[in-house]
Parts: C-alpha cells; sequence; structure tokens
C-alpha cells in the first residue's frame, strides 16, 4: 500500500511530497478500510503544499482532499456501506493513497455504474460552481453570468450548470487555444481576455445586463470582469490564477455600485447543516453519474508518480484535471 | 454679481474655470435669489472640472454642489423662506458665486446664530460619514471601526459622529504631521499607514475585533485595512485619494470572507425618500448648529479668486477645506 505524504511545506510542491509505503492496517471498531479509485489534485491541494492555503493540516500529512473509493473492509462490528460498494471519501482525508483508513459513518455511498474519475471530484468543483451560481445573486432562467478562468475544474461546471439551470454564460479564458472547449461544453459566449473586454462582451450579449461575475484570477482580470457587470451587480472571487491581488476601481465601486466578495467552500462546508451538505452532494453525484455534470481530465496517474502528477496539475495551460488512479488495490 | 463658470473639463481643474460677472436676474414665480455666504470646494468638485466624476453637469456650468445663503429677493407670488433668512442650498445648483438664482421650494431654512461656513459643508461630507458608519455593518456602541485618509472631511466627521454614537475608531493617515490633527478631533488610535499596520493596529486596539473599515484612499491602502479587519467584515470604498483602484488580497475575500462595497452619496440621494434625507440633514444641521461637529478650514477665497481657491483645494497635504466665502453680496 501506498500514500502520497508530505512533512514540510514549500514553493515547489512536487518537492515536497513524495509516495511511501504502508502496511495494512488493523481496523478498529467503526473504521472502513477504502480502496481508492480515483482521487484529483485541485488547485488548493497544490496550494496546501504550498502553505498558501487558508487552512493548513498538521504534519506529516497525506495529500488529496476528495476522491472515490471501494469498500475493501469493515472493522468489528462495524455499521457502514458493503464490501464492495462504491463510496464518497469523507473531505480532506488524505485521498492521495492506495488505501485509506476512515470512519465508515463517514462514507457516502454511491450509485453504481458510474464513471469513477468523474464522481471523484464531485465534492470541490461542483458544490463550488453550484453555491457561485446560487448564493451571490438572485438569477433567474434567461439571466446572463460572466465567469473567467472559465476552462478549469470549477469554470466548466459553471457553464454546465447554467445551462441546466436556464440561465446564459459569458466565458473568458486566457488563450485562444481554451475557447474551442468551453464551447463545446456549452458556454454561450466564450472570449479571450484583454482591454477592451468589456466592449466585446457588450457586442456578444447585445448590451444584455449580465447580473453576476465570478473571479477565478485576480489582478487587473477582477478589473475587467466589473466593467462588464450590470450596475449594483456582485463580483464573486475564488481564486487567484494570476498570482496578483484582486484590483477593482472605485468607478465601478462607488459610481456603479458593483460589490467584490470571497467564496470559500472550507467555510460553507463549516457554516451549513449537514441536511443542506447531503442534499447539494446528492443532487450533484446525481447530475455526475448521469453524465449531465462532468469535467475535462488531461491525465491520470499512479500514487508512485505523485510528484509528476503534482508537477501537472501545478503547471498552467492544462486541458483538464490531474487525477491520482492507483493501479494497485 | 460674479460666477465661477466652466465651459470645458480638463486636467487641470483651476485651468477650465474661471469667475464670469452676470446681471442681477429678474426672478420668474417661484424662484429666489439667494446671497451666497459660503460653498466650500470638495474633492468631488474637483473630479467634476476634470471630468473624472460619475456624474457630469452639461456645459456650460457653474461650479461648486452646496452651500449656505441668505434670501434677497422672492419672484412674483413666491411662497418660500423670508428675505434675510438663512438656508441650505439645494444639492448640485452651482453655489461657486455671489448670488444663485434658485427654486424658492428648495431652500431648506437653517438654525440662526450658527457660523455659516460649517453649515456650508452639511450637504456632502457630514451624510457621508454618517451613512458610512450606518448602513455597511451593526454597528453596537463600544464597537471598533478603522478609515483611512482619516484628516479629509469626511474622515472628520466620522471621528465625531463615531464617538457621538459610542464606537471606537482606529484612524490612519498618511504622513506624521496628520496625526495630532484627528486626535484633536477625538480619534481613539491615530496611525500613520504601512506595511506593518495590521500589526500595529492590533497592538493599539488589543486587539479587538474590527466590524467596518472605510477607505477613501485605493490601492494597497485597501489590502492593508482589509488585513486590519475582522472576519467576515465590510470595507466600504468611497475615494481614490491615492489615483489608484482598490486592491484586495483573495486571502482577506476568500479566507476570510471580507467583502468590498462601495459608497457614492449621489445615489444615496437618487434611491431614499425626501422625508429619510430630510430627517438626515436635519439631524446633522443641528450638531453643527450646536458645535458638536465641525471640520478644520485652511483656508476661504471669493469668487474671483476661484482658480487659486481650486488649486488649494486639489493639492495634496492640506490641513483643512477650502471654501469660497463671497466678499460682495
Amino acid at each position: 500500500m501506498l500514500k502520497a505524504q508530505y512533512t514540510e511545506r514549500g514553493p515547489v510542491p512536487q518537492a515536497v511530497i513524495q509516495a511511501v509505503p504502508f502496511d495494512r492496517p488493523v481496523l478498529a471498531p467503526g473504521q472502513a478500510l477504502v480502496a481508492v479509485l480515483a482521487a484529483p489534485i485541485n488547485p488548493s491541494d497544490v496550494l496546501t503544499l504550498t502553505g498558501q492555503y487558508g487552512m493548513l493540516p498538521p504534519l506529516p500529512a497525506v495529500g488529496g482532499s476528495e476522491g472515490v473509493g471501494r469498500v475493501v473492509e469493515l472493522g468489528p462490528d462495524t455499521q457502514g456501506p458493503a464490501v464492495g460498494q462504491t463510496v464518497l471519501l469523507p473531505a480532506g482525508c488524505g485521498t492521495w493513497a492506495t488505501h485509506v483508513v476512515v470512519p465508515a459513518a463517514r462514507l457516502l455511498p454511491l450509485p453504481a455504474g458510474a464513471d469513477p474519475k468523474q464522481l471523484a471530484m464531485l465534492t470541490v468543483n461542483p458544490p463550488t460552481a453550484s453555491l457561485l451560481l446560487s448564493d451571490f445573486a438572485d438569477l433567474q432562467p434567461g439571466d446572463w453570468v460572466i465567469q473567467n478562468g472559465a476552462n478549469s475544474g470549477v469554470g466548466s461546471y459553471v457553464v454546465q450548470l447554467a445551462k441546466l439551470r436556464g440561465f446564459k454564460t459569458v466565458s473568458i479564458v486566457r488563450r485562444e487555444s481554451a475557447v474551442a472547449g468551453v464551447k463545446a461544453q456549452g458556454g454561450d459566449v466564450v472570449l479571450v481576455d484583454g482591454d477592451d473586454l468589456a466592449e466585446r462582451v457588450k457586442a456578444a450579449t447585445g448590451g444584455a445586463a449580465i447580473k453576476l461575475g465570478i473571479d477565478a484570477v485576480g489582478g487587473k482580470a477582477t478589473m475587467r470582469l466589473a466593467a462588464t457587470l450590470a450596475e449594483s451587480a456582485a463580483i464573486v472571487n475564488y481564486g487567484a490564477l494570476s498570482g496578483e491581488p484582486c484590483i477593482v476601481s472605485p468607478r465601478e465601486l462607488v459610481f456603479r455600485d458593483v460589490t467584490l466578495k470571497g467564496f470559500w467552500l472550507a467555510r460553507w462546508f463549516r457554516t451549513t447543516p449537514q441536511p443542506k451538505q447531503l442534499a447539494l452532494l446528492t443532487e450533484l453525484a446525481g447530475l455526475i453519474a448521469t453524465g449531465k455534470l462532468s469535467t475535462p481530465i488531461q491525465a491520470t496517474y499512479d500514487v508512485s508518480q505523485i510528484k509528476e502528477a503534482v508537477a501537472a496539475a501545478a503547471a498552467g495551460e492544462r486541458q483538464g484535471k490531474i487525477l491520482i488512479v492507483p493501479t494497485e488495490g
């Protein structure tokens, strides 16, 4: 059995993590041994390795905050999903491993027959996209929303969920080569970022009032997004792909009443009642299981290839997500 | 009779404005002729001359958005304040003049015996300060608020109104020489801006949770202000003394749930019912008339000196407001 462990944090994420073997554990009552089927590398995982994330686990730690597995064994006198059942692993349990030991009560049984790689990405990006669309503006069918970083994992779910809810999307990407992929996922208008963005958005949408801006980039990209919005609209930031702080002109804030907020899924999980969390995850799991929600995958790696996998996830210009898919187990 | 008029806008505000004579007007029914006693030059007035404000009057225009005068004459069959009454001029009527003609019904009688120079600043800065303190956080007596640009006109009213309402203030200024003035107005903690601001604020307040940030500066000053705030607090921006857009780290927005909003008094006047506006102005007029609210005045100028006056108002490092106080009339 293998796990991808780090004992320190540092600026080069692949330098601090390595695959280390461990013995098959003896289970205590209440525990389950789960063989990991797939676990993604999210931007937040990379920031956890570099120490830039808002919440850092004690060291040493195993990387990976979400994933899907199959139950291998239950501890003595333990209630839980049957051996062989496909389950969602609890958030933050260190999923970049061939096997994990977790409380059996925290395993969520998943629909059978669905692609475990897509289901492995259920906990982080789809709820983020769903809540970005629901919690920062009162959007009605036919309303427009704009996002940048649209070819990211969250970005692809935003496009698909917006379409399912009847919203129209303007998707901003940072390079021409990313346009086709976002269009293929159902983006209504897809544009490359640039200084005249507001004018191009206006032309492409027929001057529609855009009610919500979703910012994953920061820097001047935030300011360009703000300029495309209707008066009194909100921008919600959830990432900083540019590595720069958000920049917004007082002109937008003061004269056009635009508001800039942030969204952090970890806070939502911390402050939202369990049944409401479960309802959202169940809804999204159903959409993924039936193929209505998916995101492109660029490559999969074994746990033994963790350094290559993290390096690939940390690099820009990807065509999709990087996943750990253990070959053992 | 003289008025300070501009027929074009340009980057050097004192270059576009000049004092021009006009004949005593013949009043129509409903009109009043008012001799201006005092009218301030606000930052928004300067931005109106340079074309950078959010709302620009058609040209040619007379400068000045607020002021106080004495009724000289009422038009035929006109109801209104008696000749000789001190009145507040309606917002935006072009107050940098020896005399203005305005609808008599829009004149607000003011308490007798109060300093017209202080009352002349009633319409713009005191309501801004009051609404910044009331509309963006649920502050209770004993709560802390932080502001930068604290030695501005609005800043001085924020300090005084916060004290009257039982709030504690951290005031940030950009130079050591401004500290004493803000302390003299009742600032609890007054600090010079700098990179270690959050730590110095924490030390000076005993680690108090700061519920609201008021930003008049923009640029990295916004980011430094955000870092001093309690989790889930709001920053409200109402100016850009730095000339730079607001910068806020996603770290504050996402991980600490800080929100950045804007406030524009002109929007408040546009969207707020008249009785509520009148109630606020009446409350603030009472505080000014009784000397509970005042702001330092650096210098006064005649209408004929409008170019010097605007240049003085547009310069940085002032010790107080610049006012037009006509010597004629």
